[in-house]
Parts: C-alpha cells; sequence; structure tokens
C-alpha cells in the first residue's frame, strides 16, 4: 500500500508537548511503522503485539477496530477478517514518547487472538534464574488451552 | 556495548519447533533488538514498552530483574538504577513467533515505571471513531495521578 500523500497525524513537536501535551503525534519508525500492544480490557491478559502504518491507525481510530500492518504480507491487516476473532477496541492509548500504542480489546468470534487457535500469542513462560548460555527450556504457561 | 562472541540462545529452527516446542529460540531484529512489553503483575496494567538486546535479555533471566538496551543512549540499562523503580520480574513469557518478550513484574521504590512520574507510560487516551485527517487531542487516562 503507497504512503498516503497527505500526512494523516501531526508533525512531531518538542519533547515537552510529546510527554505533557495533549496532541496525538504518534511517531513511526524508519519503515513507517508503530508497535501496537493489545490486551484483554477485561483481564489484562497480553493477547498479541504487532505493528501498524499509519494506515492501520488511522483505520483503528476512525472505526474502533483493531488493523495492522503486517510486515511479511507487505499488507494492510484487519485482525480477524478470516476468523472472525475481530478486536473491538475499548480503549487505545499511547505512551510518554507517543511511539507506541496500546489497545485494550475485546475479542470477537471465538476469542482466540493468536493464530495457532490460542487466546492469547504469550502462551510460553521463560524460566527465571536460568543461565541463558545453555538451551533454555519454556513452560507451558498456566493458561494453556486444554488438549 | 559490542555483540557477545557466543551466541547465548538457540538458533531459530522451523516454524513448527518455534510456535509449537519447548526451546527458547528468541529472534531479535536487523538491529539486535527485541520487543519487551512490561505490564504490572498485580493489576494488569500496561507499565512500559522497552527494547533489549541479547545481552538484556539474558541479564533479565539470570538475575530476574528487568535489563533493557536504551536505543537513545546505545547502552546497556537496568530500569530503576538510578530512580529505584526496579522491575522484578514476576514471570516472562514469549509469544509464538519468538519475536517479543512479555514482563510481567512488580516495581520496585515509589512505583512509578514511567520516566515522566507516573505509574505507567500509558497516561492518555487516543480518541476513538474519530476523524484522523484532523487533529486529535489526547485525554487523560483515567488512572491520570492527581496534581
Amino acid at each position: 500500500m503507497p504512503k498516503s500523500k497527505t500526512p494523516r497525524f501531526s508533525p512531531r513537536g518538542s519533547t515537552e508537548s510529546i510527554e505533557a501535551g495533549l496532541a496525538f503525534q504518534p511517531k513511526f519508525d524508519a519503515d513507517g511503522l508503530i508497535p501496537a500492544i493489545v490486551t484483554d480490557a477485561a483481564t489484562g491478559e497480553v493477547l498479541m503485539f504487532a505493528w501498524m502504518n499509519a494506515d492501520a491507525l488511522a483505520l483503528t481510530i476512525e472505526t474502533g477496530i483493531g488493523h495492522f500492518w503486517s510486515r511479511s504480507r507487505r499488507s494492510l491487516w484487519k485482525k480477524g477478517e478470516e476468523s472472525g476473532n475481530v478486536l473491538t477496541v475499548v480503549e487505545l492509548r499511547t505512551d510518554c514518547d507517543q511511539d507506541v500504542v496500546w489497545l485494550r480489546v475485546s475479542v470477537g468470534g471465538d476469542g482466540l487472538a493468536c493464530h495457532t487457535k490460542r487466546r492469547s500469542c504469550f502462551y510460553r513462560s521463560v524460566p527465571l534464574a536460568a543461565t541463558p548460555h545453555e538451551t533454555l527450556h519454556l513452560a507451558w504457561s498456566k493458561d494453556r488451552p486444554k488438549g
């Protein structure tokens, strides 16, 4: 998708304006992307992490439905368009630097946000107090779905 | 900080191994970094978002204390080393693609994870059902600290 000819968002201002002001001036990286954290609005669980370009962010704001940029497919992506697991955004936040967004969502369909058919993409834990020079073994997190 | 001479983590395997296996094989991007989402282990609130290089991830695993890579200072960064807001990791998770980590933490000191002296970096909400072609005004999120 070609870049929009007209900038959709405010240009970046001073650090004071970015951190303490109320003008939304999101920062996109060198690839034109901003990280998006997605959590379950009811439980606080992190469901997934994805990227947005300006078009995806604009569509998310306009529609209240989570849109992203697929880096592998190089295309705009409405989450759940095929699976039915559409993300209805309950609240959208940005951080101090305005270079990350956080979507608090309700997941549609069967409620499985991960393409592996799990509720969350974060279904494995990394051991702590371990020596990472050796092979580390993950553990299934407590909310691993049965079967 | 120079890159470690010996790889600290397993090389990447097949998609099946990455998504459904228990070998930790984190993916670092072209800059040698992996995104790290930090939430409050008690409340589920997203506190901050930062980046880790392999050394920061290894130190976090070894010590159970959140370490990151500062892209602006180009240095390893133990969160809270100066402020006292050290992050004790209750649980560390990775996602299906093993290219993101999620730290569920307890914040030390006065409990303020953001450098702006707020509990969370995500203290402003972006309006929804708005037209992003115009100037968008953020709102203080409900948990804005008093004063």
